[in-house]
């Protein structure tokens, strides 16, 4: 009964797996929401054995952080087109055609709302976004070391910074969130990073 | 029955009664959660018949809203020290000390969590949040009557981008929050309100 030998049409192993576990994670939590997810309607919907999903994931919590951070990773993918203007725009914009696509909204509602009390959801929203912060850093060390940014910038600073005003339209205020709104957080952004704003060592007392 | 004579003990009337069924309301939002918020239940606790809360408000939404938007400007009042970086950085350290307070977080909690998914509760978000930047665009405005700040800075604009890395700290990411993210969130604003970037006439494309 819990033989894992492929079925008669096998998934695959690995990537192709990992994949659809994780297709199948985010599918459960827009379409059923935080409450209804479990190990069992996951590995259903992906066409796999639930020992499948628990030899990888120790828990239903830690399979939906890795999938929604893998979705972020796949959705807003970190640029490098040579120039840190051209890098920050790139990044801004594909926050916001993220969380403003249906599926997006629908996976922001999910992190934020319904199930947004709950300290496993509150641990994987976390989880997200410090692994959206490490992956996108070296945007911001290899404008350093281009010498469009001061030494010593600090990078989750200065992407936290990118970021805020686009989570603050898109969770508190009723405001329209588009490209210009991801260009605007990119004007601060630059403006006060270069000015030497945004670096690790310590600011002067205000 | 619906009479609404004074009481036995009566509360009073006009700022009284308002200051004690805000106060209730809070109370219970906190106490017992959003889902079992009732005027019913809130008259009772703030001691005024229910009829007396009906007069004022139309629906435990709009009290809601209403409470959340008073108590706020309690709590956060609109600094005029004469100076827009002292103005700013007081305003900034009051949304610190707010929702980091206890009965803030709780708040905090009970309008992004448990009922965050509710339309009610968005859109007293957005009225709260709206009635804050209505209050406190005059630090703003002063600014640029005494030159500190561009012609044409937009006080939305600038109080969005003082409130946007608070608002991300608490919501999202695990950082503490504390008044050096209230100095720095000032140190970003200014920076860029005076290289003109936080101004409503349009921005040169990036």
């Amino acid at each position: 009964m819990c033989s894992d030998q492929p079925s008669a049409q096998p998934v695959g192993r690995g990537a192709k797996v990992r994949a659809a576990v994780h297709a199948a994670t985010l599918a459960e939590l827009v379409n059923k929401g935080y409450a209804a997810l479990s190990v069992e309607h996951v590995a259903q919907r992906a066409g796999v054995h639930k020992t499948t999903v628990y030899r990888r994931w120790k828990d239903r919590e830690s399979l939906l952080a890795d999938a929604l951070a893998e979705h972020m990773a796949m959705d807003i993918p970190v640029p490098d087109t040579g120039a840190i203007e051209s890098d920050l725009r790139a990044l801004a914009r594909s926050i916001v055609h993220t969380f403003t696509s249906p599926n997006g909204q629908a996976l922001l509602a999910a992190m934020f709302t319904g199930a947004a009390h709950l300290p496993e959801i509150a641990t994987a929203r976390r989880h997200v976004f410090d692994d959206r912060l490490a992956r996108a850093e070296p945007v911001v060390t290899r404008a350093i070391q281009r010498g469009e940014l001061p030494g010593g910038t600090d990078p989750a600073e200065l992407l936290k910074t990118l970021a805020a005003p686009i989570y603050l339209r898109l969770l508190i205020t009723a405001d329209p969130v588009d490209e210009t709104t991801a260009d605007q957080a990119v004007r601060v952004t630059l403006t006060a990073a270069r000015a030497g704003v945004l670096r690790t060592d310590s600011q002067p007392p205000l």
